[in-house]
């Protein structure tokens, strides 16, 4: 939502180095430009948004980051210091599932504000969402609230709105938790159509309208 | 499908050691006990199949695993080599999205016989199979196929099928990469239920039985 907020510079930082998706849902594939100081530029979206992914850098999208942890680390934090984010309000960290080597780095070594988790409906979802708040404990990080993802479905058919994933009773566990319910975002179809072709900005939906 | 079938004896090593759910979908609870000569006895579930995963060995499953690379890498070789499988026909190993640190141990240090590849059915998803299968071949592993999971979904009111993630043609591009497809699985609410309540292992459904 912050996002769409004109008033607000906002930057993302991939940091799903062995899996990242940012630049396909923003249809990017320019390459970082250097700076005079040997800094790296991010890549600008149509929006106007920075971003910065190991993507941008690879010759071919389709190529596999298949580095060890190290090298992971090391390459986050290089994306923190050393690309030139110019002045930003908000800079948005993707991290990918887990407590692996991408999230340690990013809750241990970048000073951040704090972390959003984002779940499925399942109960399963429960114990992973609990795994991030000890960790997010343990690293004295906040947690700034939670978003539930494919919530519902409206069928396209008869309009009518199910539950694909079952009701895990993901808001009665983050209330019991102590955290803040951010969001419940429904499935639609034009979100992964949207992300396809690269034009995830352009989405519009009263759903978000209503979060603005 | 290979666990339904009583002639085969299936084993699973959990390796998504910073995610790890394979006990929460089948009901696990106890820890492995150690053999005689001092290797780790799998916890076996109520269908009979030998499993291993980092939240067995855990004293509390909502502990967060947060292990650099190195530590994720020596867990799955353990797994592998110092758990007492006993006589297997097949050993099924779980890992995380992405090719990080646990994907490309299991690639690189055990004696595979090929990988399974899943996707839901974005076109995003096509990167991100293309990069599975650079790094399966840059490491000389044979790929046994793709399945294509939450294809499709029967509204509940209506019973008509729709797409929620749409058609990103995934079936066209296994078709042009010479890969396998091994099914396209539809989104049940039975199955999160059944995972939520570990008992997965009693799911049925048509589709499985058409599959077996």
């Amino acid at each position: 939502v912050a996002l769409r907020r004109a008033d607000k510079r906002v930057g993302i930082l991939d940091a799903d180095i062995t899996g990242p998706s940012i630049p396909r849902l923003f249809g990017l594939t320019d390459r970082p430009a250097m700076t005079k100081d040997g800094g790296i530029r991010p890549v600008v979206s149509r929006g106007g948004i920075p971003v910065i992914s190991i993507n941008l850098m690879l010759e071919d999208e389709d190529q596999p980051v298949i580095w060890r942890g190290p090298l992971v680390a090391a390459a986050i934090k290089q994306f923190f210091s050393e690309v030139a984010w110019g002045e930003l309000d908000y800079l948005l960290i993707d991290l990918p599932p887990g407590t692996g080597d991408a999230p340690l780095t990013v809750l241990q070594s970048l000073p951040l504000d704090g972390i959003i988790l984002v779940t499925s409906p399942q109960v399963l979802a429960q114990m992973i969402v609990r795994k991030a708040q000890h960790m997010a404990e343990s690293l004295n990080v906040p947690i700034l609230g939670l978003v539930e993802n494919f919530s519902t479905y409206r069928c396209p058919h008869c309009g009518q709105v199910s539950l694909p994933f079952g009701d895990g009773g993901v808001a009665e566990m983050v209330d019991a938790a102590g955290i803040d319910l951010l969001g419940r975002l429904p499935i639609d179809p034009a979100v992964a159509a949207a992300g396809d072709a690269g034009t995830i900005e352009t989405y519009r939906a009263d759903w978000v309208e209503a979060m603005a």
